[in-house]
């Protein structure tokens, strides 16, 4: 078995090839450039360890690894024309670099060859896996769409915003967590436990996400605190204040939104830490980490081999930056 | 077995229900719209049919030939993006009605509704059918990305026409009759067959699409003729017409496409007939049929079952509109 540090080198490693033939040049040179920005390659390492937890390392579980990190990049490159971003990881993005139309069909083509490596799992995992990523893939442009619908919109329900964000980010790290252990042969009740741990360390993450930028150290993040306050983006942390503020405060805030000041965002953190949004972030934020974590106690494998998952969701939850 | 029209029907019937789910909305209904916008429907019938050529139909076949026609509109529907058409069969396209966003994420999820059709084959087909589907999907994407560079140049060689137009129409037409063999347990050899009459008659039909908008009867068209020729579209004859021209005719047609004069399109035909392009097209799209004839008769059924088959090639090949 291998540590998350351990996998991550290992895929790395492996994954730095090429994946598209060289012609056409104009469709395949900007998918192999969008590859190469990098990124933290969650998801593949995640179906790698969900793998070792039921067995040695199959050597089929990598071309689904690489069908997960293709997919992700797919709804990356599709993302970045619909939310207009210049940069990803400080590099341009295709759709600035190479157009609108190279970046749909580049995209579309990555897509194509996510499905491509999956389809080289073994024919009796066949099914299950595709029936799987399948759903996972309409999820996430679920996610995506009523991400953009929610950006019209004032304010959103809590419940709402879980809903979106399980979708759009939680849901293919549980699945390749559970793709990892479909190939590995596991049983159908720890697939679905590991599933869940997935979903919930990837919800936790998120919540942990918004909360580091607001709440974080700026010495350690590397970059000034309140960027999503300033852009009004939705996060757990504004949806819950919207639900939570009252009276004079309440006016306040959708000034703060509305207008663009200079002390917008000291003064937003401000009304979060006055309606207690910090304290209730940071619980939401554990209790979806011990339901990750009771999930993957629930796994029925020894207890030993859970070691690096348990590593793997220390690093993630407990990270400053 | 059914003939071409009595398929067209029954599919046709079958098709007309609702391929997503109602929610969320502003994802699904701009899908289930441009589906409903309609067509001729040849992939998934050329499945079916392919399909009956061995055997009673298999009721596995229907979701294969709704994967290959939600294929269809995934391209369709980007395309439309790419080229910016503000119509198909004269409903306003998806990006138009509904913005780009929006019609780069219905397109995606009808590529993923696509793999969830293809999904539901008997798993001992699974294998084939998706490694046929994934190398006709790269090569329609490959297909495009040549089109839209050709598109850029002032002249391309016939050879590489041709191959773009195999990528971008034919192999998806080949792929279905041979996904419809598949499904129905055919051999090896007689796939490869019915694959070949698909991609021949492709090309043939395309190479008369392009005759019939020069050299077609308006009245039986219903509409004027020399539509590709006025907007510099590279067709079988342009492409041709290009390598055959010599000194004061190649400078004449050279001003012709760069000018847009009133009499361009009579000038341009005439420049067609004056090197004998409209002949080598009907023997070139002769040609083609005849090689798509041929691997007809190759397939090892009995002959009688290959009527409706030469039925729908003589159909689309002797068509005047």
């Amino acid at each position: 078995m291998h540590s998350f540090q351990q996998v991550s080198e290992i895929f790395a490693e492996k994954f730095q090839q090429r994946h598209f033939p060289t012609e056409p040049a104009g469709l395949y040179e900007p998918a192999e450039y969008f590859l190469a920005i990098g990124g933290k390659r969650i998801r593949p390492i995640a179906c790698i360890m969900g793998n070792e937890l039921f067995n040695r390392t199959k050597t089929s579980v990598w071309s689904i690894a690489y069908a997960l990190e293709l997919f992700h990049n797919f709804t990356l490159l599709h993302d970045d024309i619909m939310d207009d971003s210049p940069l990803r990881r400080s590099r341009a993005t295709v759709h600035v670099r190479n157009g609108i139309n190279t970046a749909i069909l580049s995209g579309d083509a990555m897509l194509i060859k996510a499905y491509e490596y999956l389809s080289d799992a073994k024919t009796r995992y066949l099914p299950s896996l595709l029936e799987l990523f399948n759903k996972t893939a309409k999820e996430v442009c679920e996610g995506q769409q009523l991400d953009m619908d929610f950006e019209k919109r004032d304010s959103i329900a809590m419940d709402e915003y879980i809903r979106m964000i399980t979708l759009k980010t939680s849901v293919l790290l549980a699945a390749s967590f559970e793709m990892g252990a479909i190939t590995a042969g596991a049983w159908k009740d720890d697939c679905a436990h590991i599933y869940e741990f997935g979903k919930n360390l990837g919800i936790a993450f998120q919540i942990q996400d918004d909360y580091l930028d607001c709440f974080g150290d700026p010495m350690k993040l590397g970059k000034t605190i309140g960027g999503d306050v300033r852009r009004n983006k939705k996060t757990f942390l504004l949806v819950k204040a919207q639900e939570e503020v009252l009276g004079v405060q309440k006016v306040e805030l959708t000034q703060l939104l509305a207008d663009n000041a200079d002390d917008k965002v000291e003064k937003i953190i401000d009304i979060f830490k006055s309606c207690g949004v910090d304290k209730w972030a940071k619980e939401l934020w554990q209790s979806y980490a011990d339901k990750a974590l009771r999930h993957l106690s629930d796994i029925k494998v020894e207890d030993s081999r859970k070691k690096y998952l348990r590593d793997l969701a220390d690093y993630l939850l407990n990270r400053e930056y």
